[in-house]
């Protein structure tokens, strides 16, 4: 199916990446994964698959398969139940996309319309049902009740962390403490699980396992962090995300809450209106992004992001060196330094 | 906890119902299957066990958790999985119901506001994905694959069924086969499973495990079709749904699709425009119901229930008699009997 095939081997603008090492050492299990995904996202209800299909469709780094994948590697895994529970870990990452847009009202996703958007918050909901339930099936056949334990405890984590964000959504007396433990939840800990994995069906032992479950937290974090101020970066267009989106919605984001503590009460009241009671005018973006830069807060944010990289970096420093290692250090700085 | 301890024992109204038996049988059971439900919604977010402690304070039946409890003592299980399998099924239906009202736009769900009327639409949609892993969690504590694989299975096909409805919304072209696939999907799966698991825990042979499979789906199925001719029903407020919710939401169901092929022109358009075009004015309730009585769409939606009913009680014939046996029998007479 092209639509898959084309998320393969190289950036979206076609120019190298970080990310390639893994997806050139990962590409056979990959396409394995791919298939995987697109047989299981099939129903007897078209809207399902059209649905699905849609957001699959649009792309997305396959990120958290692929550290699925690596680690179970890494861990000199030799069956294949590692193919499954990456797409597994695709699914769940794509019914919480599915949810989160409806949660957001967002109408971009990736740079296309959200599937909301197209057909509904109803279908949206439902499919993300199905998507997660798939996601369990998929788990099943892996035949690891630890795993399954891992990824259920993490989709409960996921949403916990989807809740806390939503009772603190445009509040701009958040901190930075409520911020770190709302993205450890709701993106970090998918990421430690998907990585946690492939140490548990490798069966190795416990060092190795929080090793890479640490690893996969803090760059989880560092992900998320860079996100959100390549939310404000100074490309009109990040590519799979409209800029300015978080600044629309009211999220109170860390550069935000940098700006904020550092802000005096004129800067305060602006940010209070724009993002507390969303009543945005016209040059405001522009405003707030000049705010952002007087303040150091999107390059504070990534000296933070870097701090988190750097920490995951060196949580595999208990692995011997070798190409699986090499690529998901090279991961490290993907996520640090992409544009997108 | 008071809320929970109200719902055992007695109906609604404080009178005995068919479901006395089975609650009976099974209290020392539910008192610990409610334990399990209040301690796994938990969380340290507020939000999460306030909206999940809204809608299972409003009480339900727990129906569903009473047929594993009662499915597993009927093929003598010994053990105590069959607790955390129930409340796992009891946070997959709940979860359902979470979801459904977001889908259905509904404010009112047994009797009270739903939550997405008090807390909105984004906190139902992540509180219901919090409830459903936490289902699974439960579930693997079960230690049973088998089991896990019929409970992620039976989700999927509920969420399959309630897409495949919303696909077929307002459409007075559905015929009864198709819906018949819709709430074969969307209820009675569950019921399916919630029966089957006790089985499968009770490892008994598979003619006794597709007989409570059997039970459970025809059993959901009378249970659907008599909710759906009670939405029309003659008491002004049925327990726990107001009368009318499906026409104004024009929802189709079997009353209405025996009532329309049976209607003359003038009768059709009556309900295009009031379930297709949603344009509904004062007396067009009443006018259904008159409609409906008059091409006996009631009566006989609740002869086809009363026949997938005895289809439920003749798939016990396998067991030995007991009092589980009798008690899963009343349920069936509780399904079709039942006014609320």
């Amino acid at each position: 199916m092209a639509v898959v095939a084309q998320l393969t081997g190289v950036g979206k603008t076609g120019e190298p990446t970080p990310l390639d090492a893994l997806r050139d050492l990962c590409a056979a299990d990959l396409a394995q994964v791919n298939q995987l995904i697109i047989d299981n996202m099939q129903s007897e209800v078209p809207l399902i698959p059209q649905l699905a299909g849609h957001l699959i469709a649009a792309g997305g780094k396959r990120l958290r398969p692929l550290l699925t994948l690596a680690s179970a590697r890494l861990c000199n895994y030799r069956g294949d139940n590692h193919i499954g529970l990456a797409a597994a870990v695709e699914f769940i990452h794509t019914a919480t996309l599915l949810h989160d847009d409806v949660v957001d009202e967002s109408d971009l996703r990736r740079g296309r319309d959200t599937a909301n958007a197209v057909w509904g918050n109803q279908a949206s909901v439902l499919v993300g049902d199905f998507l997660f339930s798939r996601a369990f099936r998929l788990m099943v056949q892996s035949d690891s009740m630890r795993v399954l334990d891992i990824l259920a405890n993490a989709s409960a984590v996921i949403a916990e962390g989807e809740v806390a964000q939503l009772t603190t959504a445009n509040d701009t007396a958040t901190d930075e403490d409520a911020y770190l433990n709302v993205i450890r939840a709701k993106t970090a800990a998918l990421f430690a699980a998907a990585c946690r994995i492939g140490a548990v069906i490798g069966e190795r032992p416990d060092d190795e396992e929080t090793a890479l479950d640490h690893y996969g937290l803090n760059l989880g974090i560092a992900f998320q962090l860079v996100d959100d101020y390549l939310d404000y970066g100074t490309a009109d267009i990040k590519l799979g995300k409209a800029v300015g989106d978080d600044f629309r919605e009211g999220k109170i984001t860390l550069p935000i809450i940098l700006a904020y503590r550092r802000g005096d009460s004129t800067q305060q009241s602006f940010w209070r209106r724009t993002l507390e009671e969303l009543d945005q005018n016209d040059g405001d973006f522009d405003h707030a992004r000049s705010l952002l830069s007087q303040h150091d807060a999107l390059s504070d944010t990534q000296v933070r992001a870097r701090g988190y990289a750097e920490t995951a970096r060196a949580a595999l420093d208990i692995f011997p060196q070798g190409p699986h290692r090499t690529a998901l250090e090279e991961v490290v700085d993907f996520c640090v330094e992409r544009s997108y």
